[in-house]
């Protein structure tokens, strides 16, 4: 199983100016994967505050963390920092960022200033990786067993990066593949069918069977959203769909109607 | 200052099927009505993980932790469970819980059931907040100097339980005013006003700039929207309109174009 924690820097994440779309984003696409995100959390821009998430996650040993934001050019921007105190790596000018940066500086027609000179300062022991679309390179760094990715912010360069340089290395340690299946079932609430799903979860180790009250439908019956979900082989991927059938029929018997069915 | 921290419970938002829609609504009304989210964990649904999500978020000891998810009937709602595992406070029936619990259902001609008891175990010294929407009551509980409020995962339910009953318990709390504004700037990229956004930042303690790049514009120039923003009084928010104004002549001088202000 590959563990996964994602950690966002950014108060405009705590003061709910933006939606975390980076969490969400990483969060479908790991699990879409065959990984198993254990964890996504949110600090603000202090240095003290991200040094603090940054030891913390390490700390619980996941195989992979994935930061966003704070590697750009400006005063609040210290991921790099943060990342360098947390591991206590000291920070040093990498050949390669401060190369990557320049070209994209000297393409642009813009000289080198220390701001757009912080970018290339990475804790000793850290890989820059490419950013095909903005400057700022993201940051590799191994500690322990826990491969760390430091991301921008800005969702299209972190997207691009993640996609290119990140989930096939991810890819290449899931053995498992998540599976998902969806439907809704109207006339029944949470409470009508609460024994028989935690018998059918007590019975099939591994499926997940997840319900979300939709509220109440056009007819004025509850409508319930089930989403059963399992990580494994092909075996398993077998035995949750007949979870699901065995769970459709057993709403209908309880009164239910399945409504509608979405394989996602 | 209020500082707030808030925890959602959910396999579904670590697996990407859902957005952390409820940390957002959160994040933004707690920071417009004065007070500051200083960190949005989310972790899965196992007792574990809730458990140390809970202890973990009550040990920094912020005023308030807002939970959401795990309060229904079904076998994966643990969140009563994992407060009194993280709190050492034995679970037991809390007869307002109770009462509320046998009303609604008693008005939607149903039994009471193992599953729907089970909403009404709280642990020892917490209340139970009346939930006008939904069937399980939310939780009240003062652990050191922290209030704690878990309340459920369905946005209607969650959404008018905070609106009713925390809300005003956390305005009471705040001294101070979220004050912000924000504006876009076209023809400048981050690297080239980092230098006086750090500076204005260091001369003007309290007031917050934060600058996010929105890609090329039309006319083939970077554009950034900015976002300055202050929690204080209304010395502190003319302060801030002084440091906006000065901001933007200096973007101007450095060759930008201020292209579109909102007062948010």
């Amino acid at each position: 199983m590959t563990r996964v924690e994602i950690l966002n820097f950014g108060d405009e994440l705590l003061m709910g100016r933006f939606s975390n779309t980076n969490g969400f984003y990483l969060a479908k696409r790991l699990t879409a994967a065959g990984a198993m995100v254990t964890r996504i959390t949110v600090v603000g821009d202090t240095l003290e505050a991200m040094v603090e998430g940054f030891r913390e996650s390490i700390g619980r040993g996941p195989d992979f963390l994935i930061t966003t934001g704070g590697l750009g050019p400006t005063f609040d921007d210290k991921t790099a920092e943060a990342l360098s105190k947390a591991t206590e790596r000291p920070l040093q000018i990498n050949e390669v960022a401060l190369y990557q940066i320049t070209g994209k500086y000297s393409e642009l027609g813009l000289e080198m200033t220390p701001a757009r000179r912080k970018m290339a300062f990475l804790p000793v022991g850290a890989e820059a990786v490419p950013n095909p679309v903005g400057v700022a390179p993201a940051i590799h760094l191994v500690v322990g067993t826990t491969q760390i990715y430091c991301l921008p912010g800005v969702p299209r360069e972190m997207e691009k990066i993640f996609e290119q340089s990140i989930l096939p290395v991810v890819v290449k340690t899931t053995e498992k593949v998540f599976h998902e299946t969806s439907f809704t079932c109207q006339g029944l609430c949470e409470s009508m069918f609460a024994e028989t799903t935690e018998k059918l979860h007590r019975e099939n180790p591994g499926i997940h069977i997840k319900s979300h009250p939709l509220g109440v439908g056009e007819e004025g019956k509850p409508v319930v959203l089930f989403h059963i979900t399992c990580l494994g082989d092909k075996n398993l991927e077998e035995k949750m769909l007949r979870v699901v059938a065995e769970l459709k029929t057993k709403l209908e018997e309880l009164g239910g109607t399945i409504t509608q069915q979405t394989r996602v």
